[in-house]
């Protein structure tokens, strides 16, 4: 397996072997850990995610609460606790998902099957609404909850359970079987990782046939679109309003619009976009198949280049939750679902194994600082569902939604972020992001090796590695090389040194001796950034960027909407850490121009000439992350420029 | 009556006075007459318009056709075509008038109650669903239909149906009989009008009501959100879409937020609130009452100051089909209904006859030849409904709509037209627009005169006016100086004079001889207008103004999307008229500068250095009124300044 890649193919470190203990990160995990999971569980119960699976199995009664897809967010709080306890035991956590899992159990049909929703509420139509039914979704979800819980603690009782399902599903579809496949997309990169897991071929063939149904001319959705009457949905009927009717469908919505090997934009919902690229990167790994690659480039290119905000975030629009067309990036109502941002660092991470390049590492840390970070508070407990990029100041993150896919799909990202950090190669070891801490890994020869990661990172662009090793021994360790960077330094043992850069690595081949010590020093001026002349929201305007952070305005720093600034071509920012402010942020600081308004009252249209004088204000730009943390009112990421 | 009133309050010439011979707006008036008109006739029978009175009638069967307020369409048409009649005597299309009020007396309830929607779908509804119900709105139109139809033919048919039905409603609705008021306005400028023409004081009274009852505590519309169970409406229940739940209900999508008299900024759905604006105006000319004076002065200031585009246009968001927050002004996602620039322009000469001063004919102005015109055509077939200030080339005009309020609209402010262009007050005439064409008016001395105008406006700025009466006589002449004028030029018989400037208007007082002669010279030069510097989505951008035309690109004039195209500061302008060009119109040439997109190949976010050079371009402006009557494609009214 796999012999097909290439030298360059990374394999991800996993996350027991990595520490993690850095100012900046450190503290989020902590939060994540001790706030967020506990905070997260009591959600379960009050939005009564809990109780569906109570009811279903017998011990209590009443009303199925939520959508059709609750289950899913009992899966990906579990996955985020086991992430956790993998390097954080907890036994009060561990006892809360020992207790969640007894009640999944009981829920499960004696054939596999396990739904809530359709168990309790339309029992007659499983699997007939493959298009917003998200039975295959929530699998994907238990499965992949699964392996975390196996991974973090040993213990399989969650992955009998997701193998029973896995089974089910397989005895249900595939070829000679009945055929479908998922409206939502996220069993297929599960089904996978549960492959390699178990090494069962039939989960991969499975993942596989789900991945070539799509965009098939059967078009399933149509069908059911077809017959919506006939099946008589009950809750479900959200069909016809994301799909369209069976005359105009046109499968976007789902990525149902071409065979995926053929599919050259990215279109439809995000977050289902990015768990099929997942899923599709996923199966490339194992097969080697070019076309999936190839298919996996060009989309990443048209999101990358045409369709994806200076954040990281990504789906221009509220309607499909998702894409629009190249170059539509509207700020004030962006949607940039939070879960598309942790789909994205998915996809890119899965990319970045496959085919070795900085530049899905660079992406990576571009959605990680910046699109994802900001979905969640600086106290942990509330969340941004949608990630605009201009706010007039009504735009605040919450403790809950009535469909709560985000605030866990943060938690199980910060708990696994171990995970994102390191990976291997027969060359030796990369790092994909600065992230204070160590690993620790095995050489090919099988011999240890830590390496000891020192940075204020992404205050400062200084990272210091230690390398630890019972005696020397050759190998390569390979940086990452921002995307962001002008200039760069490294020195091995304080000597300065001019590595070779492969695939956007550093790469310091050498005979490693014990103690030896790299320091790589990234200069992080001030970027004063220019949107692509066809994203016509940005005509006219600048965005600050300082490393991998982008910076915005807020309202409660200056003394009137952030909306009126105006920077001239010969401004100068002066950056400085301020330790008490948002928890610790590198703050930019300079000065802008405002129109004067008392020369504007009751007129709202006039001659350029007669606009009036302009007034110079002091400008405080924070990093974007950490918006609406103080009080309320505009926020704006990209500022006008004086004209 | 009225004598509370000022000197310089106007009195509207009638529309039979007044014969518009003008190279602009002859033919689009013929066009009306000819292709809207009869064009409209057809879509009222193909939409089922007619056949919802005729199934009330008894003289067809099956089911109601359209949303419940489709009986309006007709009534407007009916209007259009009476005003048309009263200035074009047209067999062919009066016969088609008594054809559809034949049908509509047959429709009539013994008691006067008409509204085929209640009549046919919820017989037993009627007046309860004043929120959404639109039977109050409909009776408004008919009413107007009604009294359009008396002036411009003589005949009582339709008056006597509208009688009847207004008896009706003042049998129901008052102090002492059944509380309520119209979820859309409508009814209250009809009744002041019916009661201007019958004498009949219960009509007034009833307006006053209606107006009295809005934002009062018992709030109507709320109470019905809480029984609509109860009350159980059919089709009818966008209540609860529009004025959500009884517990969140505020009042301010058919501002009844407030009482009248109270209010200051303009909310909620826009041709409600101009419709309910007109009504109140009507109500302060015949009562003199200063707290309405006062409240629809606060409004006016904020609509004109704050929540309206360049073009007139008003309303900023979908969602209410209405106003947002000042300021708020999106270009691509504007509403700026038609049938709000209707209203608009209804409201301002309403406040123009009450208040004498030229900033009202400025705004009649403004909407007229922009945000009302690009309602239309040129070739009086196709509308818009929704008029954005920026498109990506995917808004088209349509023919007709599943709710047809615009076309209608649009054909009855067309076909009355000549009620807008002069007043009378006690001073003499006053011209509000100018239109080539002339006046027969009355001087209080009973001396008939004839005023004759002859321009080529808007594409020149001089107008020449001659004096025809049998032996002289003294009164002034009052013009207009528009808002937009740089510097004017007045010469009386080839003299220049400096007139004194009364609200606005160039008065002209002396003993006119026959045949004396006026000319008014306005300076048009190209304007490049800025907008509020609050109003962000026009940061750093301007407009382009020659006269009272708002000018916009077209990509169809232009090799690329006219979203990139800047201006530099040093831009200079040539105007000409091109007699070929979409109906003949003035064209404003220059220079603008666009990006190197090759230069932006895969790269959507760059450092400011390098973005490349940028590219001269040869620009051409069209009047706003007349973009998406060629190949479709990007058109921008606010233009990016070269930064």
């Amino acid at each position: 397996m796999r012999q097909h890649l290439n030298l360059d193919v990374f394999q991800a470190i996993p996350l027991k072997a990595v520490r993690i203990d850095d100012r900046f990160w450190k503290p989020r995990i902590e939060r994540n850990r001790q706030i967020s999971l506990p905070y997260q569980y009591q959600q379960l119960k009050e939005s009564g995610v809990l109780d569906n699976f109570l009811r279903v199995a017998g011990k209590t009664g009443g009303n199925y609460a939520g959508p059709c897809w609750m289950d899913s967010d009992a899966y990906k709080w579990l996955e985020a606790v086991c992430y956790s306890l993998s390097t954080h035991p907890d036994p009060e956590l561990e006892a809360k998902v020992d207790e969640v899992i007894a009640v999944i159990s009981e829920a499960q049909d004696e054939n596999g099957y396990l739904n809530t929703y359709f168990q309790w509420v339309e029992p007659g139509r499983k699997w007939t609404n493959l298009g917003m039914g998200h039975e295959l979704y929530c699998a994907g979800h238990l499965i992949q909850a699964a392996l975390a819980h196996v991974n973090g603690t040993g213990k399989r009782s969650l992955l009998e359970i997701a193998c029973r399902l896995a089974d089910h599903i397989d005895s249900v579809f595939g070829p000679g079987k009945r055929s479908g496949l998922p409206g939502h997309e996220e069993i297929e990169m599960a089904l996978v990782d549960l492959y390699r897991f178990t090494n069962e071929p039939r989960y991969l063939s499975l993942a596989k046939y789900f991945i070539d149904q799509r965009g098939n001319p059967d078009h399933r959705f149509r069908w059911e679109l077809e017959h919506l009457d006939e099946i008589g949905y009950g809750s479900l009927n959200l069909n016809q309003q994301f799909y369209g009717t069976s005359e105009n469908y046109n499968g976007a919505y789902s990525q149902d619009h071409l065979p995926v090997r053929e599919q050259s934009e990215v279109v439809g919902h995000a977050v289902r976009a990015m768990y099929l690229y997942c899923g599709m990167t996923d199966l490339a790994v194992e097969t080697g198949e070019y076309a999936l690659i190839q298919a996996l480039e060009r989309l990443w290119e048209n999101v990358t280049y045409r369709r994806m905000y200076i954040t990281g975030g990504i789906g221009a629009a509220h309607h499909n939750e998702g894409f629009t067309h190249d170059y539509d990036l509207p700020n004030d109502t962006a949607y940039a679902e939070t879960c598309a941002a942790v789909g994205m660092i998915m996809w890119n991470h899965r990319l970045l194994q496959l085919k070795g390049e900085s530049r899905y590492g660079d992406l990576m840390e571009r959605v990680l600082y910046n699109g994802f970070l900001a979905g969640v508070s600086l106290d942990g407990q509330k969340f941004f569902y949608v990630n605009p990029l201009l706010s007039i100041g009504k735009h605040h993150r919450q403790g809950w939604f009535e469909c709560a896919c985000c605030p866990p799909n943060v938690a199980r990202l910060l708990a696994s972020l171990g995970n994102y950090i390191y990976s291997q190669n027969r060359r030796g070891l990369a790092v994909h992001l600065y992230i204070q801490g160590s690993v620790q890994f095995y050489l090919t020869n099988g011999i240890p090796v830590t390496l000891i990661q020192e940075t204020n990172y992404p205050w400062e662009g200084k990272i210091r590695f230690t390398v630890e090793l019972a005696e020397p021994n050759e190998f390569a360790l390979l940086l990452r090389i921002p995307d962001w960077r002008r200039k760069y330094r490294l020195t091995v043992n304080g000597r300065q040194l001019s590595a070779s850069v492969i695939n956007g690595y550093a790469c310091l081949k050498r005979n490693w001796n014990p103690g030896d010590w790299v320091e790589l020093e990234l200069e992080m001026p001030v970027e004063i950034i220019k949107a692509h002349p066809l994203v016509w929201q940005n005509q006219g305007k600048v965005a600050l960027q300082r490393g991998p952070l982008v910076y915005c305005l807020e309202e409660t720093d200056h003394s009137s909407p952030v909306t009126q600034i105006m920077l001239s071509k010969e401004m100068e920012f002066r950056s400085e850490y301020h330790p008490e402010l948002l928890g610790g942020v590198t703050m930019i600081e300079g000065e802008g121009f405002i129109n004067e308004l008392k020369e504007w009252e009751n007129v709202l249209y006039r001659p350029i000439e007669s606009r009036g004088p302009l007034k110079k204000v002091p400008l405080k730009f924070i990093p974007y992350f950490a918006w609406d943390n103080r009080d309320a009112g505009s926020m704006a990421v990209w500022i006008g420029e004086l004209t």
